[in-house]
């Protein structure tokens, strides 16, 4: 129950605001030999970055790794791995509007009745911006679970109601959106353009899927895979829905279809999603989850201030106008922290 | 990262198996002073026994629980209340075939892949019978938040693909199938006789509402309150999917639909759930999950023995149809759980 | 920071009070296929029941262990491993002046102060009984670590100011006091009867000796392998110190005759007690606790009412005369689980 | 169970080598509201400087501490404050001897044995540099306790064998040694040229006291007040022993004696040191540890290399003979951090 650390083998603590001197964090619990640098964490965090597609901005973050401990000579040495990434774009603004107004759909009331003061600037530690930290802690989980086999990657399913087909997955890191279907990408840029034009935002839906992940991962009763899968992602900002293999389309499904035939060569379906009775069954997993669209536009919504009056409030700005694709390594990066603490856990049975 | 402990400030660790002398928990951290005793605990377990529909069977369970420890002349005394459920139903049964054949969409092909050796009686830890405690907690925890004004319950909305309308959430509790809609009750049953008939199982959607959170429960990074929601719910077997508030359906929303504007009368409108930022607004907290259909079906299935050679298995004998309406009790004492570490844990910062 | 769990992987949770039902534990994260029986942890309770020694009381308690989960076959399975000892001599007695009467040197005070409520009876939750839970759990432990060749022995090394000579500490464990000088058991008899002619008590020294454990365990900043086991034996009611290896008489030593030299051979002498940076060194652990008097004595003693008034309180009753040699037992099992945590956590780096 | 992770509400986590690009850690718990600046952290740091004593090297090392995140307008946010000190003085040194041999007292072969890998650049992660990290947390939690009106101060009561009387504990924080006896000075200044002399290391034993602990801090069980305090400062390097009021001399006392006798006016005397049960009594808290001499002498000790070779090493350089004093606010720091945690959990019973 700590709102800053996540994991309990791998542990990562992170901090920052959006507007201080930085973000960053700590890894705990990474073993010794893993081969580490900055620019292994870069290349993560600059997937990260603005521009992925259209519905990103084209906001300048460098977004510049600095390792401060724990590694020695390329390799991990089995102490604290922390990390900073410096605060650049720090424009001189006037908060005077939101630091006395709740943004409808941010987390700005809710903010200041649980803390009854609030770092307003840019959304604090609120922002989208914290995500910085999670992408490096999961760059270094990845560069300890590849030592397994095991790998991640995260692509939009669908944006808006507009879905693609998962028609090239391996294809999607490397493409605008994380499109998995190289097809949707110019109808996608068309809504984000259309929607823009409007003045409002988009949400969707973003597939994440695990591959060489051994069976026996999981614990049967609390720390299942999947609950520990749904506390990661939903722990994500926008995040309002979390589903496992065959996930709500299971709840209007038989037992004689949703069951999944096992055979000599294996499963004969994955409507499990690789997870069985909480446990990994080895086959891939695959995880969805439903994000909303973002809360910042630039219509005019209906708020009220700090001491309870009505007005309203027009966000404009430098806004993306859809978490995706920006949240996919984010995603991606949770599910990886997730893998490497049962990883790490599991040879406790060895 | 503990397979059998729920929870840090308001602790619930659960022991037992289906088919040893008994199944229980204890919690820890539960302050002094809380009204209690096993017939406030009782009552929770009897909404879970089988009966509370046509979907569950007649199998008899009296599932009597003792408290053990921690209550003193009807109170806590803020140490730690242990309590047990002695198995009675243990019929001498045969389990020499499911001992050595994995039955599909079960938790047995896993389970021995994670542990080696597995305690086949009954479906052992990763039985449903295992949630017995979870429903003992959560009572503990609901005597708890009681005193706070909180209050959680749980209504089915769908059963296989027939939705209810919620006409009458309160009646619920007390209905079939905990059914928020009186007019839905014979239609789902008919459901389940003709599903029944055909030797296969049903799947279904189950809605929880906590009322009465104050705004601020909840961490604005990785324990958002709807991520530790998530983890709760879809901790429960079956469970294969957790929505908050519009959850899937904001994925096809824009900003200007799903936002809920403020008013100096509250929140216009509750697409959020209740959660904003992670952090409790003051409205109503709502989450639905998915439930599976439930994997032991008559039906002639394809799967492997432990040796790995091809067979088949027929699953007979005294089994629910679905998880659903036992699920029910199980899920919103998970969210009472939930509450409770964070409603001790917003103290601190009084 | 829980009351009633001790460890992260191999985890202790304690419940029960001297005047309830009974009093027992769940240990979780054990691996599985450890050998378990009833008999494995009867074994060390009864070790730790009076008679050990004239300094215990000839009280009646047969403490008989009963396992309620977690072994199937004779071994662990891997879930959680529940036991239950119930309360048997639980004469009906008159707390009326012990509920109202704080005894001195007791937590009768500071329990009021915390918890505002009180189960007087028998001391309650800080009743010397709750440690059968701990000696049960540390039997666990014992079957764990008996597999990696790890043993732990406590005796004691003082009673007053009577030290013994460490002449045979393999024989400690069949001789009244724990002694691990045949020689001194008769003056320490003598002791006794002399302290309890005059209505007094006794204090003492144990030591406790690690032996076959690995280089390699404990952790280099907070979680040093000597913190925790500070932690754990400082834990156990009456003691108010613990050293390692020479321990106080460190303070007073020079570096060149502290440091323990390293030849090819191994250490040459033993001044760290097997740690080294908080990390064992391969070489035997020492820990020493001092014991305080029993606070029970049957002298008048001045104190106040829980309303604060002036009053004096003799403590008669089967009270023991020395916590040793009943607190070696317990000793002994908090240093095998806290062993047992560090031993499945460095699996981690494996 | 994390080796970088202090505390359960308010936690510290800490990272940094003493040859990386610098030390630092992160606090998260912190409640909203608490007056806070690199001023309030700097003062705490500055204690820990050499120069405190002639036990102290004159080693220059500004030790000057940025916040990172979490301080808004002079006030904490509730949200991580993370902190960072860059290392400056890193001089170009040659590190082939120790890289290869391991020093007699010091960490390096249980590192080794550890983790394999070790950077060895001044001792790397076990050196006594991390500490600044602890005191500069333990600065916050004094920030964050002096508001409950709780103080911690720590002095020296023993260098080597040379006992200083507790004449003006007050001014012990500006007189060298943090001795609490004025007259003490010249003497232990002598006894460390002459020690100094002879190429060795001292000893000796330092007090820490609190006051203004409001009575029912701590847990009866496992989480007793005295064994995290046990746990916190056996922690600290070089420390070999820990007590608790009367300590070890409580072995030896009567229960007649040691108990301390209760009036309507407080307790009359206080071998108990401020605890009972392990729950806070509203005394004063009082802690002694021991600590051993600095193995680092210029002496030649025998040793083996990393490949198992008979060798000899002399320690030269820049080494402080005592960790005295320097260890003071170190060990100040961790009886804050603990009472803090503790002071927030006992929030949770309001």
């Amino acid at each position: 129950m700590s709102a800053n650390t996540f994991g309990t083998l791998f542990r990562l603590t992170t901090y920052g605001e959006s507007h201080g001197p930085g973000l960053g964090g700590v890894i705990d619990g990474c073993p010794p030999g893993v081969e580490l640098s900055e620019e292994i964490i870069q290349r993560e965090l600059d997937r990260r970055k603005p521009g992925q597609g259209s519905a990103s901005t084209a906001r300048k973050e460098s977004d510049t790794v600095r390792i401060l401990s724990g590694v020695f000579e390329g390799r991990s040495t089995g102490t604290p791995i922390a990390f900073h990434i410096a605060n650049e774009d720090q424009r001189s603004r006037d908060y005077s509007t939101i630091s006395e107004v709740y943004r409808p759909g941010h987390a700005d009331f809710t903010f200041d009745a649980k803390f009854g003061v609030r770092d307003y600037r840019g959304g604090g530690r609120s922002s989208g911006r914290e995500t910085v930290s999670r992408v490096a802690g999961g760059a270094v989980a990845q560069a300890l679970l590849a030592r397994a086999g095991i790998a991640v990657t995260a692509y939009t399913l669908e944006l808006g109601s507009v879905r693609a087909q998962i028609a090239d997955p391996q294809g999607a890191q490397d493409r605008p959106f994380f499109a998995p279907d190289p097809d949707i990408v110019p109808r996608w840029e068309e809504l984000v353009r259309e929607t823009k034009g409007r003045g409002d935002t988009l949400g969707g839906i973003v597939e994440i899927v695990a591959t060489g992940v051994p069976a026996g991962l999981g614990e049967p009763v609390f720390d299942k895979l999947d609950a520990r899968l749904a506390y990661a992602l939903m722990g994500v900002g926008a995040v309002k829905g979390v589903e496992i293999g065959s996930g709500f389309a299971a709840a209007q499904a038989n037992g004689s279809t949703n069951n999944d035939p096992i055979t000599p060569q294996g499963f004969a379906s994955n409507n499990a999603g690789g997870i069985l009775g909480g446990i990994s069954s080895g086959q891939t997993i695959v995880a969805r989850v439903a994000v909303k669209p973002i809360p910042s536009i630039s219509r005019e919504q209906q708020t009220i201030t700090r001491s309870g009056e009505a007005t309203t409030i027009t966000v404009g700005g430098r806004h993306d106008i859809a978490a995706i694709p920006r949240i996919n390594p984010v995603l991606k990066a949770m599910t990886l922290l997730t893998l490497a603490d049962f990883w790490l856990l599991q040879k406790r049975n060895a």
